[in-house]
């Protein structure tokens, strides 16, 4: 079948396309094109793959070809970027999204489409632990776009223009690349910097808990929803997903029994303004009717320190090497 | 104060105009800006009204002029026109909130925005009784614009672009005018048309129940949100109102109290096609935010009555008769 990823460039989308274009892919793909801002590197696959550039919110029609049957829309602004720039967020995390529906409801056929929503859509502070039905009430731009965009598939699912599942993606720990300007960026960095043999900062307490997925397990994730039988979601397309509720401390030791001494090169620098951002994220999610689905649920702590070390470290390592 | 209402021309924007206008409004009007898709009625009052006419989706900047302090945001494609053409409903009920949040951040004081919202963003069944933290997971596209509209004013209260109070009105018994398609028409239609000695058909049973809410309650909600301290509200924007949960017979039992003998001109025609898509509407509120931040409880079925017979009856008489 035809599948197209939007936001195939940034790492998510590129981590998809090397396991759809890999041997043994879970989706039998006839079609790749991968779509995003500068034309998406092109994996070696035993089908055709078309890399394009363009703005998703002025979507070309060849980045959702006749007869696509998948749509993996991962194209966004992020958190940091949609805060700092109103306009911007709104240009790709909304417009990107109706250009999207637009789109395949020219088809012939409704294609599934699987949107990268986020655990960002939601606020309630460190001591919520919120249900499936939990009420979205984002206390950022980026979580309120992420929240309508699911409000605009899921209208477009009803209406028939296309068959959509929004995975409300958990914190990917441990992201690779380099620490951004993101309020998230040191869950992530107080993993991957210690083995980079590289001292970071810790803005927060030990005991802070955040929601977290692998990078691994997010792709897992993905494919899932790309296949599911949609019929029993009904109305609501939109799924928090089975990740772990990992604090600084579970990291930190996870970190620590896999590579003894790398946790000294964590710095406790409280940051005030960090804290008072992620203050509002919530640690735990029931994820009841994603489990019901299927999706599987995620592996320990040390598993997902471990496949950083397996699927990213070298890869990371050599960039910082190039770019230095 | 400069006031604006978006919207002037519908029967909630002429009424919120005229008490506005009338002797002793409870906001001190300085100028009065209406602004609809023909330019509203002028009602007569002791300041300048500017009638205006445009689409709100292209808000012309004479329909907020600088140092406007309460926008009153209540244009709107109604439930079966947004259901019907998509383009439009997005056009009109998400591009013209935009717009409204576009003008009021160019002003130098962020103002008061109140928007009408809609029990229609929310679904469940008639079994359901939501609270105030219930999600909305609407049935149709009007109900999901709506929703919309409230996470993107709420995001731009958040950051100070105005000061925002959604307001999920109620379904408005007993609306003035003529039967029309919407799903809800023969909610006011077995009250209007009987008093105006008109038969009318019940297409659901008399057990079905629905939120409501009279016209003249809804203008002192919408007065209130203007004047409102919303310190209060915090993050959350949005407000279920106190309405009243009312049959089918309660409506024909209150009718009959005040028009003895008037509940025989309603006709039981049950419509499988109505039944299905208000048998998704939700019959009860808590409204325990609402009550607390100084929104006025509703009046009981039978006031709702007397408030129609009192302030439209003899109106629609008379717009019937003109157009007969």
């Amino acid at each position: 079948m035809k599948v197209s990823i939007l936001g195939a460039g940034g790492f998510l989308g590129q981590k998809l396309a090397a396991r759809l274009a890999a041997p043994g892919a879970p989706i039998a793909v006839s079609a790749l094109t991968l779509f995003d801002l500068a034309a998406p590197p092109v994996p070696e696959a035993n089908f055709p793959v078309h890399a394009l550039a363009g703005d998703v919110a002025d979507l070309p029609a060849a980045a959702i070809p006749p007869d696509t049957a998948i749509v993996f829309h991962l194209a966004a602004v992020v958190s940091a970027a949609a805060e700092a720039d109103y306009e911007l967020g709104r240009r790709v995390n909304l417009r990107g999204v109706d250009a999207v529906i637009d789109a395949v409801r020219r088809l012939p056929r409704p294609p599934r489409v699987v949107f990268t929503s986020s655990v960002a859509s939601f606020s309630g502070g460190q001591a919520a632990s919120l249900g499936d039905d939990a009420r979205q009430l984002p206390a950022n731009s980026y979580g309120v776009q992420k929240a309508i965009g699911e409000l605009l598939l899921m209208d477009a699912s009803r209406r028939g223009f296309c068959d959509a599942v929004s995975l409300r993606l958990p914190t990917i720990v441990v992201r690779p690349g380099r620490p951004n300007r993101a309020a998230s960026s040191f869950v992530s960095s107080i993993v991957r910097e210690p083995l980079l043999e590289l001292p970071t900062d810790l803005p927060v307490g030990d005991d802070f808990t955040v929601w977290i997925a692998s990078p691994r397990r997010c792709i897992d994730w993905l494919l899932h929803a790309a296949a599911m039988d949609t019929a029993p979601l009904g109305l609501d397309r939109s799924l928090n997903l089975p990740g772990i509720s990992a604090s600084v401390a579970d990291l930190l030791g996870a970190l620590e029994a896999v590579r003894p001494g790398a946790a000294a090169l964590v710095r406790r620098l409280p940051d005030p303004a960090i804290a008072a951002i992620v203050g509002s994220w919530v640690p735990a999610f029931d994820a009841t009717r994603a489990r019901a689905a299927g999706f599987a649920p995620h592996e320990p702590v040390i598993d997902l320190v471990r496949a950083f070390i397996a699927d990213d470290l070298e890869a990371t390592r050599r960039d910082r090497a190039a770019t230095a």
